[in-house]
């Protein structure tokens, strides 16, 4: 039977853990929280390395690459004890350079390491429904399928090693940019006079439609926030993660300035942790 | 009956002035281009003044706010000769501020001015679905709904005067929005290796959906740029008169960088009057 | 003696014809602001028509080219009792391809214009120490130069017609930029603890240097504003009318972004009729 | 005698070590390439380790935070040597969040870490007239400026750890903002058929001067690019940096979308290592 790892037993990382335990998976789990592994039902480990030693897949869920790194190439860390036939999946939110580096670290010891983009957020966990964007290689994402079965209602694979945290940060700058010119265009329409509601119908039947006019905005005009999703904090982090990548693949990012200057905007007005929907009370303030 | 005059028989005016004359209306219209009138089955007119003296509705579809200044409050204009109970529809993509200014000039002489922004396209004016954004008194919009109703399915009260030319403002930036970020995001996509349909999928069922990336793109990726729509060069002129009118409004404009500069770039780089999703050619050249 | 008039007798006109009356010039002015002709000590005109018949030399000061078109091309305007050999000179801030096209109806009338650009304040028109930027034919140039003189202690020839308009928002643009980012940058720095003197003393021996560092930001850390310069609300007018200038000749307008979110949000935040250097405490807020 | 260590001996930091030897102190220097620590005039150590173990004062002068992480914090690294009294003085362009933490694992040994941020080039490290800002304690940086004195001909105090490495990201941000949005209104002007001479003398006597067109932009239009100096790709790092910083700070970052797009466009045309200068050849191509 596969022995299943897991590293980061947080917000997400604890409720796909306890989809594994509860379909079965026998999980051996670290956290540097005290009780988190109890919490999701893993069995507490107590080092990074005693999961790496003991398991054949290892499933990742860290706050950014910084975390992932010393979590991997740190001393005693996962690449120390990796070995052949070994895979990594990788479910954090992250710099795909980094992630490409360390793949290539694992595959020098036969290990391999998939970067899976997860959408969906903590319900769609709780579900077993969430999206994953998987890169790296194929034939190690057949291995894993079994694993990532009961949390994740659909897999795509996207790419060579990187690509699936790159579409993480692709889809998440599409929805930065959407939420804060959506947030903009509200303000001035609220100003102009136009009656919110009939724009909304109008955007949503026109070339204007995107996620903010169709899911955010219907509930925001009624006093609705949404609270709970991606806050202002963590919408920059991303939309400057994205900016990094994009150097890196030697592209101009033209488009960042929106979601930089809006979600900014937001932090420092007093929003930063509050839900990213709050940004068109920082425009409209 | 109700004598209807048109002013501006072009690409779009000229299909809608046929469907009026279709529908059995009797119809003075007038055009600098000789021949116009006919060609749209109208009733040809010597001047902008004999329409104005002639029609108790005149619709206007018209390039810009200069022009229909021109026509309006121009030496012998519609205003000249504007009355009691007449009522203007300006169909023209135009600067909310210009509108409110005319609307007024008119409403001091007893006449009407309701500013229609028009969302669809030529296809759709042939076909006589149009969607029209609506604003000033709505007791003149009751009155023109049977003139409205060869060539447009869908009429929305937006609110009061400019609110129709702003409504079509907004739409139209968060559609050059969409179409300049997607399209940055396409060419990073391509540049880091991913699967460009997969990732199309994965948009299109989460938070970076929009317009482009359901109605564009899955063309373009096969090669199919879909010409015939907006060029970049009008894409640039609908973003800055949205910067202008959020100056006047005095909302920030913190979102139209990444438009400005993608249209902006398309231009310089010889797609100015080519079809706006080449925008992601000049990104990727 | 050459017959000198005057249109637009505001806080920079009124200045500007004052030097000329004290010079020894007859100046026949008009405003529509009653005793302003007076207050300059100009013989005042019944109309924009009296001034354009009576004068050989026409000098224009108005707040933006709508109110340059409506005194030159509206009804019983300058155009239309131009003659040969008479000339206009434009000193107001207007869009370059306006000025262009008025210059192209002179033209046809055997008058010139010249679009003279201005720089330097009020204080400088007192002093008759205004900098100059003038677009149009050198010989007309020539020939008003003595009319220049008691106002502009320099006078440059920039190009053919629209290019000291375009000299000027060339000018005024990169000041907004430099503002609106050393804005920025000082609130960063105290935010991160720099001490903010040794801070200026560093950017102005290195390659940070600009106008802001040099001779705003010097004053403004001791709590001098420097009221009396130009306000948000008009950076952004000025701004703006950039970003269509460089629609019009086909250059990506990439760095405007900076200072369109930058005083846009002064604007808003309740500061548009105040100095822009308040840009800071907007930003910083 | 103080013991000086110097890790990191490549363009500046052999440079910088050559002017000690010269000036007299005997230097331990680290570089993983051969050769270099013998180039510079220095004893070759044979590891970090070493130069940690057996200096006094460590200068450090690496690419980025990642390799002063990697020196510093890394296995048998300069935090794990260091003692009571020791004292790095970095170098590089770092993220300042970054230098804190390493400021803070260092105190916690009773060691000191001073942020120097440099300014001036190959040019002036070999004359010996760098420009240094420094971050921490001062009583530290007055025991290490006898070692300084060789290299550098200012040395500016600008507040509290990472306040150095600050400074140079701010200064260098304006440094961007300036080239960048000089080029595009250059680009700007010869397309409107600007003297771009007397254009330069017209900006550098008002309020549009900045460090580019004092001191790039009359070479320039001379057809002098000046190579030599900082490539697009690392300017484009730096703004990277710095939008990162911001971040971290709270403010919101407003005026970085004008160099973000300006460099990126510049290296995604193939100028990517060229001198930042050829960024005007991007937006006018």
């Amino acid at each position: 039977m596969t022995r299943i790892g897991f590293i980061g037993l947080g917000n997400m990382g604890g409720r796909i853990a306890r989809r594994l335990v509860d379909a079965g998976h026998p999980v051996l789990g670290y956290d540097p929280a005290a009780g988190a592994a109890e919490r999701a039902g893993a069995t507490p480990a107590a080092s990074v390395a005693e999961v790496a030693r003991e398991s054949d897949q290892i499933l990742l869920s860290l706050p950014d690459s910084r975390a992932v790194e010393a979590v991997v190439l740190g001393p005693d860390g996962v690449l120390a004890h990796a070995g052949p036939g070994q895979i990594v999946v990788d479910l954090s939110t992250a710099a795909p350079d980094s992630t490409r580096r360390i793949a290539a670290a694992l595959a020098a010891r036969d290990a391999a390491y998939l970067d899976a983009g997860v959408s969906g957020g903590a319900a769609a966990a709780e579900r077993g429904t969430l999206t994953l964007m998987v890169g790296g290689e194929e034939h190690a994402l057949e291995r894993v399928r079994p694993t990532l079965a009961p949390f994740a209602a659909k897999v795509f694979p996207m790419g060579p090693s990187g690509a699936g945290h790159s579409a993480k940060l692709l889809n998440n700058f599409l929805n930065a940019v959407s939420l804060a010119a959506t947030s903009e265009v509200m303000v001035a329409a609220r100003k102009a006079g136009l009656d919110l509601r009939t724009l909304l119908d109008v955007l949503n039947s026109s070339s204007g439609a995107n996620w903010a006019t169709a899911n955010r905005f219907p509930h925001i005009v009624e006093g609705d926030y949404l609270e709970g999703g991606l806050t202002s904090a963590l919408m920059t982090k991303d939309v400057v993660l994205y900016v990094d990548h994009l150097r890196g693949l030697g592209v101009p990012a033209l488009n960042a300035a929106g979601p930089l200057a809006s979600f900014g905007l937001a932090a420092n007005l007093g929003y930063a942790n509050q839900i990213s929907n709050r940004v068109v009370d920082a425009i409209g303030d």
